[in-house]
C-alpha cells in the first residue's frame, strides 16, 4: 500500500546509518578522510574548524536552517551539524577502466548528470550493473549521493560497481573522450535513434537529471544525442527507465558484435 | 537532495487529493458509483453500512488502526474511515482493444502482477504510454492502485494510457489469451532471451511484484518466461527499469516488423 511504503521509507530514514552528528564526530570522521558527501551546518551553530576542514577535502558544505537538521538527525543531538557519509567508498576513473581490461571488453559507463532522486540513482545503479557496465559516475555537487536510499534502491549492486564522483564533471567528460569513449547522451529530440546508436564500441551513456534533463555543458560534450522513440503523447521517460533501456540495447548490440 | 525529496514527498501525500474522509462522504462517493481502490476502515468505528456498501461494489475493505487512519487523515477528522479515490477512472478490457484497433496496430498491453511500489507503478504507465502500449492493467488486490504518488510518477501518462483494474487477474490472463495475446513474462531463469522474443505480435507484458516476481498461479499462465540477459551479479532488475526494457524491445521489434 502506498501509505505503508511511505511510513517505511521515512522511519528507514531516520535510522539512516549513513549520517554522523555532533561537532566532534563529524570532525573525527572528516579528519579520517572518509568518503563524505556532504556535511549539513545550521545557520548560527559553531562550525568554523568543520567547514574549513570539509573544504580542505573538496566536500561540499551546505548551509540550512536548524530545523531540517533536527528533522534529519537520528538522535536529536546533531549540535548543528550532520554529516553524510557515502553508502560505499567511491573509485577513480582508473579503477573502472581496468575493470573493463580485466573483462577484456570495450568500457560501458554511465554518467549521471544530477539525479536528484535517490531511487533513481539506486536503480540506474542497479540497472548498470545487471546490464555488465565496468562503472557509474556521478557528480559531487547539486545530484543525490550514495545515501542509505540509494543503497537500498540498488538492491545490493553497490557492491559489484564502482562508483565514481567527478569534482567537475564536464573535465571528467573531456577525460572520458580522451581515452577513447563515445559520449552518448539521451534526449527526446536526439538526431540519432536508439536502435542505431553504436553502443559496441567504448561507451558512455549519460543521463540528464529529473527536471532539466541534460545541461547545455553535458549536452555539447555529447558525440550523439540519443533519442529513445517515443510512440504516446508523454515524450520523455523517467530518467532510470530510460537508462535501463538504453544499457540493454548496449547489451543487444554487444551481443551480436 | 534526498532529505527534501522526501520530505516534498511527504508534504505531498498528506495534500492527497486521493483521500476522502468522514462517515458520510466516505458514503455517498461509495452510492455515487465513483472509482474508489479501498476504503480504510479503524478497528472499532463504526461503519458496517460503509463496509456493505463496499462489498456490493466489490471494494476492498482494509481494517486497521486508528493511527493508520490519523497518519494518513488530510484534515484529521476522518471519523474511523477514509476512501482511496483512483486519480483516474478505469477502463475496460474492451476499451483497451478498441485503441489498438483504432491504431491498426496489433495489440500491445502491460500486466502489473501486484506492483506494490507507487514510483514504480508511475514509472511504468509512463513507459508504457512512451512506448505506445494500449493499455495497463493491474489488479484489484494486494499492489497499489491510482493514488496521487501514482500520478505524480506517472508525468502526465495517466491521462493518455488507459488502466484497466482485474478483479481476478487469473481470469483476465486467460480472456487475454482468448482475445489472440501472447503472454510474456518477464523472470531471471526465462527459457527465451528477451531479443528473441516474438513481441511484434500481439502481446501482453507481464512484470511481477517487487519482492516476489511473477506469483506461480501468473507464471502457469504465461505462454513464454522472458529473461532479461544479466551480465552482473545482481540478477534482477527495478520492476519499472525490466519493464522498460521489454516495452522498447517490444518497439524495436515493432519497426522491423
Amino acid at each position: 500500500m502506498a501509505y505503508e511504503k511511505e511510513k517505511r521509507r521515512r522511519s528507514a530514514a531516520e535510522q539512516d546509518s549513513t549520517l554522523i552528528e555532533g561537532r566532534n564526530a563529524v570532525l573525527e570522521t572528516l579528519r579520517a578522510g572518509r568518503a563524505v558527501d556532504k556535511v549539513f551546518l545550521a545557520e548560527g551553530a559553531r562550525g568554523g574548524d568543520i567547514a574549513a576542514e570539509a573544504r580542505r577535502r573538496g566536500i561540499p558544505v551546505v548551509a540550512c536552517d536548524r530545523r531540517k537538521l533536527d528533522h534529519m538527525s537520528p538522535t536529536g543531538s546533531h549540535q548543528g551539524v550532520i554529516a553524510q557519509i557515502a553508502a560505499q567508498e567511491y573509485v577513480s576513473l582508473d579503477d573502472i577502466f581496468r575493470v573493463a581490461e580485466e573483462r577484456g571488453e570495450p568500457p560501458l559507463v554511465v554518467v549521471c548528470d544530477g539525479i536528484e532522486d535517490p531511487h533513481n540513482l539506486g536503480a540506474i545503479i542497479r540497472s548498470a550493473e545487471t546490464a555488465g557496465a565496468h562503472g557509474v559516475i556521478i557528480p559531487k555537487r547539486r545530484a543525490v549521493g550514495l545515501t542509505a536510499a540509494v543503497a537500498r534502491a540498488a538492491a545490493g549492486a553497490l557492491a559489484y560497481v564502482g562508483i565514481h564522483k567527478a569534482g567537475n564533471l564536464a573535465s571528467t567528460l573531456d577525460e572520458l573522450k580522451e581515452r577513447g569513449l563515445w559520449l552518448f547522451g539521451a534526449e527526446a529530440d536526439g538526431t540519432v535513434s536508439l536502435y542505431d546508436a553504436a553502443f559496441a564500441r567504448p561507451t558512455a551513456i549519460v543521463i540528464g537529471s529529473e527536471g532539466q534533463g541534460l545541461s547545455r555543458l553535458t549536452r555539447d560534450k555529447c558525440d550523439y544525442i540519443v533519442s529513445i522513440p517515443m510512440r504516446g503523447k508523454v515524450n520523455s521517460l523517467n530518467a532510470s527507465n530510460a537508462a535501463a533501456v538504453m544499457l540493454f540495447e548496449a547489451v543487444r548490440r554487444r551481443m551480436q558484435a
